[in-house]
């Protein structure tokens, strides 16, 4: 983490609220209170008998959230949500607050209370669900955003909207599932330990019970992306290295100017956030896998094996869209990297964030894959939106991909020590 | 590996069949022959770089298949196959070295063929899909299976049928997809990275094109349970610990006479295999998230915790069923464990191996999430069958679970060096 105020919220706050705490028991919650709760005094279990290796923990509190800079994890658990009926605007807060408080200790490799799985009364549900004890934190973050749908007249919140957070247009070739796109707040769980990203989704769920439920998910296998330059760069469900042009969190100017929203942005409260886009991109490997090599490298624009540009040299030299080859451009203009690249977006760049998916597979048997794509800017009508136009519109990659759903949010900079993801709107 | 004699087929075969590389090639095949094939001397990359740790390697030719007793790997992606129309007798052995051939390639690191994802011809598509280059094998097992199905009158094999290899009953309770269950032939990939177990069955998918389609298919992202004494018990989505009193590959005694095939069994082919039941196991987990830490202990037998048994004692101790508390058994009868014990089963044992799964969720929000149970025997009849038939008429867990999804499968003993799964079937 670059310029994180790292802090930590050990006894900052008394925990889950009653209504966290309801959420957790369901709707019998009439016999709750005194067994359920924070009063244990049980140690974490935060062990090394993990599946992963990696000891990683990323701070929760801070300038802005984590998981945006910060090293792409392994594996991702994406989450959307809607506000449930007759959820008030403290309710509202009242989830935030709850979520933060879990969020915050998940991220340590703690249980979403203190008296967590198995520390509370025997005749009540335990506070969390388990699956996670005895695994290290694994890098976990959870990083929190809020969908347009969340400025309606629902909680006094629409003078609020942040200009930038745009509803996104329609592009051509979209072919999205509503019911998988949108979303009033989503939650991004990134670990290298998938147990413990379904873990950390699956208990946020279960604390908005009654206040918020879930719209969609998706579980990604394997990150596309690298964003430090640490990183080996990944590869995607295409065979190619993905992420060696990406926005990096070493480029501080950089991430200063096209990632963190600042408050000359037309909205206060967004100061130290950002903006999310997610798109799942179905790919028809099937199809993709019958094109010669050439095709291919054709489409993308960079070889195969090592992710050099086709006007030559290794991965991370400067593609150089003049060099020429049989008296045509060496790097097609119509490739995804020539049409994605700065040079031709009034240099737009962004910090891409993607998964790999695979959901099991159609009638026809061909594997339901692909990228879940997300990326991070302060700028989306400028950024995402300009790039994608130009992809939708020109890429010879569309031929062998279809977006099915689409979410934009406004991510709140990260909550203040003891404080809540959002404070700075409701403030 | 106890007990496999590993040996390794380093030019022992000339590679893919001409059918294989047709089936890499798909329909426009015509082409092919010269660029495509084994004949590039390229150097395998298999670097540290990959996201997963394990460098672990296991043998793919021996006496038995590796992915049964082999130590459970992290993560699973498990794939039925329906042979495709018109195929004979003699496709069918062609698949079936083809699949050998790039399964112990890729067992070792390597890509499918020698010339793998980029060292081919420009001009034909290459032979692997290229997103594992860079990664290591990350203790990669590739188990194949044969169904029942594959013993009718297409291919001359019903005489060959093992008479272990029944076709299981239905159990009270069963809510199967039958488009999810059953298949002619199956693979398990088992890998310590999902990247490295989502390439195999697609390469592999890739190579049966026209000879066989792939008919379902599970992803795992958490292993449930541990077979080798060194590893830690993992957690299954109830929360609590899943393999504590699981067949391990150190009860040599056990594993000769539970797990595998002999002779004797009235297969001879089948001396060394094993057979293979699949589950896949929607568990009710919001409904289960409820329910009181004492009514969640009833239900399995033993604690959240440590994994104790309700009799006593640490997780390793023996179940003790006449101790008693408040007059009644401390370890309930219709609790899972007593249900499932050997005590209870007349000394059936099973060898599980399953694994935790995410689906997305239902247009209600909630996790369509469970258990991909999976589980080896040499006698499914008086293993399986006699265990699911006690838990499906008085298991206290039914309340929670629905089976949707299942299989068995006859899995062959290991191919001989050079040779192929399957060989001692159609010798
Ligand atoms: C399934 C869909 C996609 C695939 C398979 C894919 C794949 C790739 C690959 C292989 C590269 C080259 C390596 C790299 O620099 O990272 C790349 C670059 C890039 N992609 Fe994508 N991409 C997809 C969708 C998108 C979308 C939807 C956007 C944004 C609207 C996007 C924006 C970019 C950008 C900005 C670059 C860097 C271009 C440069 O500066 O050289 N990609 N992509
Ligand atoms: C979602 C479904 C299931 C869940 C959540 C589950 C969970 C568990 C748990 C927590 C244990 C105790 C720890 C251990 O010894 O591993 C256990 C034991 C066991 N389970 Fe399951 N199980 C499920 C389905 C099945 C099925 C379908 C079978 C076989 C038909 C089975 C057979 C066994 C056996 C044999 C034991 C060991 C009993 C003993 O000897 O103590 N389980 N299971």
């Amino acid at each position: 983490m670059t310029d994180d105020e790292v802090t930590d919220d050990t006894s900052a706050r008394s925990g889950l609220s009653r209504r966290g705490l309801l959420g957790l028991a369901g709707l019998g919650a009439g016999v709750l209170g005194a067994g359920i709760g924070v009063g244990a005094d049980r140690a974490v279990q935060a062990s090394a008998t993990g599946s992963s290796g990696a000891q990683a923990t990323y701070p929760f509190y801070g300038k802005h959230q984590s998981g945006i800079v910060t090293a792409a994890q392994d594996r991702l658990h994406f989450a959307a949500f809607d506000v449930s009926e007759g959820t008030t605007r403290d309710d509202l807060v009242g989830l935030l607050k709850d979520w933060s408080y879990a969020a915050a200790r998940m991220t340590r490799g703690e249980e979403v209370s203190k008296s967590g799985a198995t520390g509370g009364s025997l005749y009540a549900p335990p506070d969390d669900t388990g699956e996670a004890l005895g695994l290290p934190a694994a890098g976990l973050t959870i990083t929190i955003g809020f969908g347009p749908s969340l400025f309606d007249d629902r909680f006094g919140l629409a003078s609020k909207r942040p200009p930038r957070l745009i509803d996104l247009p329609s592009f051509a070739g979209d072919n999205l599932d509503d019911a998988m796109s949108g979303g009033d707040l989503c939650i991004q769980a990134c670990s290298d330990d998938p147990q413990i990203a379904v873990h950390a989704i699956r208990n946020l769920s279960r604390i908005a019970f009654g206040r918020a439920g879930l719209r969609w998910s998706q579980l990604g296998f394997g990150r596309t992306s690298s964003t430090t330059r640490g990183q080996a760069t990944p590869r995607n469900l295409f065979g190619f290295k993905d992420g060696t042009a990406n926005l990096k969190a070493e480029d501080s100017a950089l991430v200063a100017k096209d990632v963190w929203a600042s408050a000359s942005h037309g909205a206060d409260w967004m100061d130290g956030g950002s903006y999310l886009v997610s798109r799942k991109i179905r790919m028809q490997i099937e199809t993709w896998d019958h094109q010669s090599l050439k095709e291919q490298q054709t489409v993308v624009g960079r070889d195969k094996g090592a992710g050099a540009p086709l006007s030559g040299g290794t991965e991370f030299s400067a593609i150089d869209f003049h060099a020429k080859r049989d008296g045509a451009p060496a790097v097609p203009t119509t490739s995804h990297v020539s049409l994605a690249h700065p040079d031709h977006n009034g240099g737009a760049q962004l910090l891409r964030r993607g998964y790999n998916f695979v959901d099991g597979n159609d009638s026809l048997g061909r594997l339901n894959a692909g990228l879940f794509f997300i990326c991070y800017q302060n700028d989306p009508e400028n950024q995402f939106v300009r790039i994608q136009t130009a992809l939708a519109a020109n890429d010879a990659m569309n031929e062998y991909v279809q977006h099915v759903s689409s979410g934009i949010f406004a991510v709140p900079p990260g909550a203040s020590r003891g404080g809540y993801v959002g404070e700075t709107l409701f403030a």
